[in-house]
Formats: C-alpha cells, structure tokens, sequence
C-alpha cells in the first residue's frame, strides 16, 4: 500500500520505526503525528478523541469497528481495520492483528500490576505511508520503564539493502535496482524497579521482499529473552520451560537451537559477559511453511505474558537494601552498553537517517551506573549471576 | 622497546590501553599488575611501597630517582624514568614526560578541589610491554567520576590494520605486512557532581610509525572540549579563549580551525546535537615540523587546568534543584550515546581484543538516565543549552 524507498536496511529493520529516509530529516523534531495521554490505562480509551491526531482512525468509520478497536488494541492498526480485513487472508494482516494483540495483552498486563503509573500511548506515521505504536509507561510503582512497540513499514529497498540481505545468505534479484518489501514488528523491553524482578524483552518480527519475477522471500524473526539483577533459578526455569513447551508444540528441535542462538546473540563481547540468562533468539526463518511458522511465532507471542508476568507478580514487593539497589544500576549500565554497542536493531536504526529515535531508544532503562573497578566478591549474590551471565546455563532440558 | 603485533589500530589507538593481542584473551580477569589505592592523594606517594606491584618502579634504582619520581608523576612513567633519560631528545621521551605531567597536574588539581575524596590510582601493564596509568576519582564531593589516564603502547601493525592508515590518508609501506609503530597518549573525562559545573573531556596523543625503507611517519592529535548541563556564556567564553590563546601563539590559523574540527567530531547524529559546547579537536597533525607541532601540542596539554579548573571553583558551591539534578543525569545519557555509538577511540578499544575495558569505560558517567520524550519547554534554560548543541556558537573572535 505504501511505497517508499530506504537506503540501507535488514531484518532487524522491524524493530526501527523508520520515518522519512532523505538525509535532510536528520534533525529533530520529528515529523510525525502523535497523541500523547498520561492517564490510567483503563481510562485511555475513553479519552481518545474522534478527531485526535492519531489519523488511523479515520479508518473506524461506525461505531462497532470503533467499539472492537478500543477493545482489542492500543491505537488503531497502522493498516487500517477495513483494510486489515479486506486482505484478511493474507499473512501480512494476520501478523499485524498478531503484533498488535501482543503489545495490547502485554499493556494491560503492566497496567494491572502498576495501575497509578501513567501510560504514554503514541501513534506515529511515517510520510510516505505505515507507521507505528509507542506504549511507554515511565517511573511508575512497580516498573521504572515499559516501553511495547509495534512498526508496521513498507517500501523499496535499494540495491545497498539488499546488498545486506545477500550477505546474510539471501539471494535476491532486483528489478530496476529496487526491491519491493514490507517489515512489521512488535517489541518490547520492560525495566522494573525492584532489584529482584528482572528485566525482560522480547520481539517478533516479519519480513517480506518480492524479487524481479515477482517472487516474494520472506522469514520471521524474534525473541524473548530475560535479564536479572539476581539469579532465581526458580525463575530461570519457569522463563525457559515456558519459552520451551511455546517452541515443542512445534518441533522439539527448535528451543535448544534457538536457546543457543540467544546466548550467541546477547553477547557483550568486551565483557565476556551475555546480557540476561537468555530464552530464545531466532532469525531468517522460512521453514517448513509460511503458516507453520506463523503458528510457531504465534505461540511464542502467546507465552510472553505467562512466561515473565508471574515472575514480576511473585517479586514486586520483595523487600531489598540500598546495595541490592546499586547492583542493579550496574547492570543496566551493561544493558545500556549492549544496546548502543552490540543490538543491531538499535545501532540499524540509530544510523538510519529519519528513523524514530525515542521510539528505539525506549529500550534503555530510566537509570544507570558505571563504577570504575567494580568486582563483586567472590561467593556473594553479585558474583553468583556474573558466573552464569560468563557460563550460560540450561535451565530446562 | 617493546613490540607486539597489533591486528588492527588507528591514530585513536592512543586512546586505548591496550592489554594482550590475542583472541583468546577476551574473557576478564585481565592479565595486569595494578596497583589500588583508596586514600587522599597528598598520602599516595608516601605509601607507595617499593615491593609493590608498580613493576616500572624497579627502574628506580636510587631514592633521588624514587623522590624525583614521587615529585612530578601519579606513577613511575611506564617507560622507566632511566631510559626516558638516557633517550630524553628523541621526541616520544618527551612526550612521554609531558603527558605524565599533564596527568600529574590534573590529578592534583581534582584532589585539591575534592580533599576528602579517594582516589584509585592503577599501573598496568601489557605483557608484551609498554602500558599505563589509570587514575580514578569516583564519588566524591565536588566530583562524580573523574578519570585521567596514560597509556604508552608500542608493537607491529598489522597489514589490516596499515589498510586503515591509508584510509586516513596516509600511504604505508609495509615489510612483511608488519609496521613497527609506537603511540602514546593521555586523555581525561571528568563529570562533576554540581549541575552548574561542566563536564570536561581531553586528550593528547603521539603516533610513531616505521616504513619498510626505515621511513617514519609520525603525527599528533587530540583536544579539549567541554560539555556543561546548563549554559553560562561567560564560562563558555574563559573555556574557548584560553584555548585559543593557546593556539595563537603557534598559528593565528589553528584556532579556527580546530574549534570546527570539534563541533564536527563531537556530534550525535541521531539527535542533531553536539555532545558539548565544543572546545578544539585535530587528528593527524604532522606539520610545519615535528618540534613546531609538540610544542604547540604541549601548549594546549598546559592550558587544560587553566580552562576548566576556574570554572570548577566558581561553581562547584552554586545551589541546585532536583530539577536541575535530572537534567544533568539526561545529559550524561547523551554523553553516553555520544561514546558507546560515535567516539572512534571507545569503540575501537572495545572491539580491539585484549584492550583494557576499565580504562576506556571510565569516561562514562558514574549515573545516567533516559526517558521517553523528554522535550524540555520553550525558553527554559534546559532549551537554551539545547539550541546551542544544534547551532554551535562562536565563543571568541
């Protein structure tokens, strides 16, 4: 529907919200529209006006689709619910109600544990068509930044794009030097305040890209991964066995591959460190089928919620010292060195020119710390988790 | 003296303590001796035990060496004091002295506006040979971290690492695709507590390099440069005058020059911001000759207490909200996109295998903080700094 042409871009293109692409669009502010509300969760959509900002709606043309709209999403879907449902068929919009259900059941489930925190809502477009949704809920009770985000971005890759694409083992023929594609994701990182609840991401991801002759590549990508301040084995084995029995309804091959893939991938190379306890990472995948993968990644954007939401549930109010505290400052601080150094989804979005910073960088936390020399001594609480971080473990087998 | 292969290296190197070489050195605990001490620093030296681990003290064979040492540097110069002697006309001994004593004189400004606070104080080594000094301030009362570091390193390039010195404009040729190379250098961030004391930046550096037909290329970079939380034009100006003057004495041209080279260096792209009000920057500087160009260098090595520390003693008392606390810690979250994302030093010593990690991370900020959206009001003080980071202004004339 939208055609646009981008510099440079991979499959990580979908956790950036790209916006223009022309090199003058450099600096903020940004040219996008946005609705901004700070109010109780349960009350958003109460408050949203039929002639905001946010244009989708204009979409919502009676009052039932409006109705079904402020029950099932966020915002209104960046293609349009008409138009979602005219091409209900196609995998595209299944992924898009996909993502956006995902971003909404993850909302309400952050909204219920922190429910005086205020919710930041923002619906942006891109100029030249698609656009995105920036939930962001910032210094409440329970979490210190929640940030879900869906982009949903279509246009012309140039011939550097695909020139990436080819590098990662894609072979793909352009037609006049431009590919046709179509990127969607939904991502998320949540940063709670409690030392003893851990920080949690993940992100799921669809790409589609027609060659020359019409042929159409595609693959998904995605993840869910954990990152604690403290290590509870308890936890980690509920985090895996969840993330686990999502990939054996599929194939049983599939969680120890993609379980190695994310302590591959959450490396933080000048540490010798990984960022988290990990959970699975995959990308580029396009078997068996279109639908059975579609159904792999729709169980995995199920078990989100079960996997990380009775871990905050059971630690949120456990008591904790000062010093507990300052550790956890501390590995925000990795967190934050990951994302700006290793994440190529960031770093890719960060260089692109006319992408949404605030919406990429929602990923960092509210706060973090560096010391100079700072070891844990041997034996402590803080030594414990930097042994696994160093060492990954299995936590399920 | 001492020569190691180095697989890939620019003239940011300087920047980098380098450790080991070799890929399988990347995991922590690194292989240095060091040597912490927490005390007032007028107590340093006094309890420096001569069977300590500062390996270069050896070199000190008699107490008036020992009293000379103690006297003008924070450590024993990682050459050893004798050779630096027996060698004291060749340029990179001098450089070597100089950069010890600009470290010194830093070190004892900072503990002289910040009595009470504990100073770290590490030599280290590379196994290989060469090495460095880290000195490290951290929460203290006048200053959140403050860091000055010296790192002396010498070895063989590598044929990748040649590749990138022609990409800098320089022509190498190569004997058996190594070049025996020697860099040095010192470079400082300090990051006050008090939001109305800037946070400042500098470094010095020397870069030696020896061609196939006995050639040696040579050449001088490095820079001064200030970030304040809040504008005070008048500071601004004391700050670009002082290096101005600097730079006047040598070339009525440098000056100019220089300051352009900074605000293009120190830019975050993704926010269309300066890091800072600038200051001067400049890389690969080889002429008119190599005396003409250490002594312009030493110049400006000995305007940097003049620059900042008035500017500490002014404001280092002034009162401050929370409010202006929380801008402060924004900013240092600017500081640290600046140098995770941009700082060619930082993230060539990060991606270099066996670089010493604490050395380069200590110019990240002791604390920082992100939020979501965060635009502060027309015609605050906060956008006042702001439109200066967008628009560089001209300080001096």
């Amino acid at each position: 529907s939208c055609k646009t042409s981008c510099d440079s871009i991979s499959t990580q293109c979908l956790l950036v919200p790209l916006l223009g692409t022309t090199e003058q669009s450099l600096t903020p502010p940004f040219s996008y529209s946005s609705t901004l509300m700070r109010s109780p969760l349960s009350h958003l959509f109460s408050r949203l006006n039929r002639s905001s900002s946010l244009t989708a709606f204009a979409v919502a043309r009676d009052d039932e689709e409006e109705k079904e709209l402020r029950q099932r999403f966020m915002a209104p879907p960046v293609s349009g619910l008409r138009e979602l449902r005219r091409r209900r068929r196609e995998l595209r919009s299944r992924m898009e109600l996909l993502i956006m259900e995902t971003q909404a059941e993850m909302c309400r489930a952050l909204a219920d544990l922190d429910p005086g925190a205020s919710f930041a809502i923002d619906s942006w477009e891109r100029k030249e068509g698609g656009g995105g949704i920036s939930c962001v809920l910032q210094d409440g009770e329970v979490f210190e930044k929640a940030g879900v985000n869906v982009s949903v971005v279509s246009g012309l890759l140039s011939e550097e794009a695909a020139r990436q694409m080819r590098s990662r083992g894609k072979s793909l023929k352009a037609k006049d030097g431009k590919l046709p594609f179509c990127a969607m994701g939904v991502s998320s990182v949540i940063h709670p305040k409690n030392p003893h609840v851990p920080t949690m991401h993940f992100n799921y991801r669809y790409f589609e890209i027609e060659e020359a002759d019409g042929t159409k590549q595609w693959w998904f990508g995605g993840g869910t991964d954990l990152t604690p301040t403290y290590l509870n084995e308890e936890d980690a084995i509920h985090f895996h066995k969840t993330l686990k029995e999502a990939c054996d309804k599929h194939d049983l091959k599939l969680y120890p591959k993609y379980k190695k893939w994310c302590d591959d991938y959450f490396y933080i190379k000048h540490r010798g460190e990984r960022r988290g306890i990990g959970g699975i990472f995959f990308d580029d995948m396009n078997s068996p089928s279109k639908e059975e993968v579609f159904q792999f990644v729709k169980s995995c954007a199920k078990a989100v919620v079960p996997c990380y939401i009775p871990i905050v549930k059971k630690h949120c109010h456990d008591s904790f010292t000062p010093e507990e505290k300052l550790w956890q400052q501390l590995r925000r601080g990795r967190y934050v060195e990951f994302n700006l150094l290793y994440d190529r989804g960031t770093k890719f979005g960060l260089l692109t020119p006319g992408s949404r910073i605030e919406s990429i960088l929602m990923s960092l936390p509210l706060t973090a710390r560096w010391e100079y020399m700072h070891n844990p001594p041997e034996s402590s609480k803080e030594a414990e988790i930097l042994e696994v971080l160093r060492n990954p473990k299995d936590w399920v087998h």
